[in-house]
């Protein structure tokens, strides 16, 4: 398909990277308890665009973020699993992060009662919610685990840090189901909780590890604080787009179901920015199409009652100048930089994210 | 309550750790996020027996694993948000155990449906499962970041390890359902993941944090390896005796219902024991009490029905006293310590373990 070839091009530069942290994954995904073995294998189905393991090696690359030669100083006594310190733990990392997004999806499905994800049965379908739970609260730990293994604990810090965003602001979301006067500072920063959290993980250890810039000796990498800021406004944006895509988007192309945001009550930044300037009779309109009962089964669902109640397009017009407006400002967080393919691919990426479907 | 008081002087040697412990506690369950906040606060109301932070610090007085003098080596570079070295963290390990315990239950009582938790309304309850299953991730992840904030990565290690075990543990319980011929060494391995592997991190930390005994000087501690053995009999003993009452047990004395692994399609240590050994009719007559459907509106429910079909003693009695030989084999392990206090309480905790109700 064109956007998965133009995602190819995007990363070619990383290409052996990438290779090298599929093995890892691989390697990660095993368990010597069969029950878990079959869930491990069956989700290792699920392969996704593996855009944040792409954004750790993409940043390391922009930001020359190479293996150090070897510590002058004695290595402490407690890494003794850890790797060389010199080696390319960067794959590593990447597929730390990959891992960690596959238990976020895990549970999501659980929350959401998604029956497919990328084509294949949801843990939750092909078992049942209870092991589901239980797998992704596996991956988590052995994620945790395995980033405790290498050689610095950034990776353990930035990532577990990140995941408590994640779920602080999914928690924040599911209370906030239902509120209309939500302003979108909340909104924002529940959406880059959700996505832009882990991005800016993502691209900060890329550029950063295995130090953050702080304890950097002169002459080496210095951007993990633009590239962190880069991801989560990148991860904003994408948030943004997916928030209208659940409004406008094409079943077919966008791959799931539309209108699930409205059915779960999650009234997301395109909506928020409607509702905050319509008359009275059309909020109650549009929370008529949140919460009156029945809708669910009716032709179309709430999104096509809210659809008939008001007029969404300057919602999604604002919230789409917005994403690009993110993306104009992450862009700008490049420019300390050197150019180079991976320095122009991070660039081409905020294209890639506005133009996910239309 | 005589029970409550029995474990308040055994755990009387380490009650200032205790009290530094709760202290950390408390800080740890803080957030800035106001759902969240709301449902630290709530979860802060579960005050369990705090066993397992019991364990870290009993273990650390009785291995005599106190802070070592100031580190000669310069501390790493990334090691900017960890503890001075020499500082006592054995209290925050403590905590670190009890807060990943307390996210376990979170989960635990989604998977189970349960309504209370320690006489207040579960996560489950009070809000929903979907909140809980986040609330438990967040909990998960908030205790891997603050593990690494200490001076330490072994705490982070051996904990996010011991959640794998436990997770994997749940899993192979799950898959395991209605599976009678299960040998009882794998009820006995599901067993251990479920409860012993976190003792024996506990007990292994206190011994042994920050270093593992191959790392130690001579003649610092170095019995975090029978630390970890006491700690995964105990726990598993604990566990056999659990099964024990979800059968016999008295609802009042317990504190939570009986028969609900009956109801579950769990078959535990008593039951595995009292099949392998029954006539055919019997075995049949077992099976049905798991799995004819309407049972569980009876009166009584399951429990009661298999109460009837068969005698359940002989599988009680054999249960107990594979506890009770599993204790005397966890005591054993603690014949290297120097005698005290902390000594003759990790020694009474085995009592305790077997006379948990009758």
């Amino acid at each position: 398909m064109a956007r998965d070839s133009q995602l190819a091009a995007l990363v070619a530069p990383i290409q052996g990277g990438l290779e090298r942290m599929r093995d890892v994954l691989v390697e990660s995904l095993r368990s010597d308890v069969p029950a878990v073995s079959d869930m491990l294998d069956h989700i290792g189905r699920f392969r996704g665009k593996q855009l944040r393991g792409a954004l750790v090696l993409l940043s390391a690359s922009a930001a020359e973020n190479t293996p150090a030669p070897p510590a002058a100083a004695p290595r402490g006594a407690l890494e003794q699993e850890a790797a060389a310190p010199n080696a390319d733990e960067m794959p590593a990392v990447a597929a730390i992060v990959e891992m960690l997004h596959l238990a976020t999806l895990v549970h999501d499905d659980v929350l959401d009662g998604a029956v497919k994800r990328r084509r294949v049965a949801s843990v939750n379908r092909r078992w049942d919610n209870q092991v589901a739970v239980l797998l992704g609260d596996f991956l988590y730990s052995r994620t945790f685990y395995i980033s405790t293994t290498l050689s610095s604990r950034l990776a353990s810090q930035l990532l577990s840090k990140a995941t408590e965003e994640i779920c602080a602001g999914e928690i924040e979301q599911a209370a906030g189901r239902f509120d209309f006067d939500m302003p979108l500072s909340r909104a924002e920063r529940i959406a880059t909780a959700k996505t832009g959290a882990l991005y800016g993980a993502a691209c900060e250890l890329g550029a950063s590890y295995p130090r953050r810039e702080a304890e950097a000796s002169y002459g080496e990498a210095r951007c993990g604080a633009a590239l962190r800021a880069y991801g989560r406004e990148l991860g904003l944006a994408f948030q943004i787009v997916d928030d209208v895509l659940d409004l406008e988007g094409d079943e077919e192309v966008v791959g799931k179901g539309v209108g699930a945001d409205v059915a779960d009550g999650k009234v997301t930044w395109p909506v928020l920015h409607v509702y905050a300037s319509a008359s009275p009779g059309v909020r109650a309109a549009i929370r008529d199409a949140y919460t009156l009962p029945g809708l669910d089964e009716a032709p179309g669902g709430r999104l096509a009652r809210l659809h008939r109640v008001c007029d969404l397009a300057p919602g999604v017009k604002a919230a789409l100048a917005r994403a690009e407006s993110l993306v104009a400002s992450s862009r700008a967080r490049l420019t300390s930089l050197r150019p180079g393919p991976a320095h122009a691919a991070l660039e081409a990426l905020g294209d890639y994210v506005l133009q996910r479907s239309w």
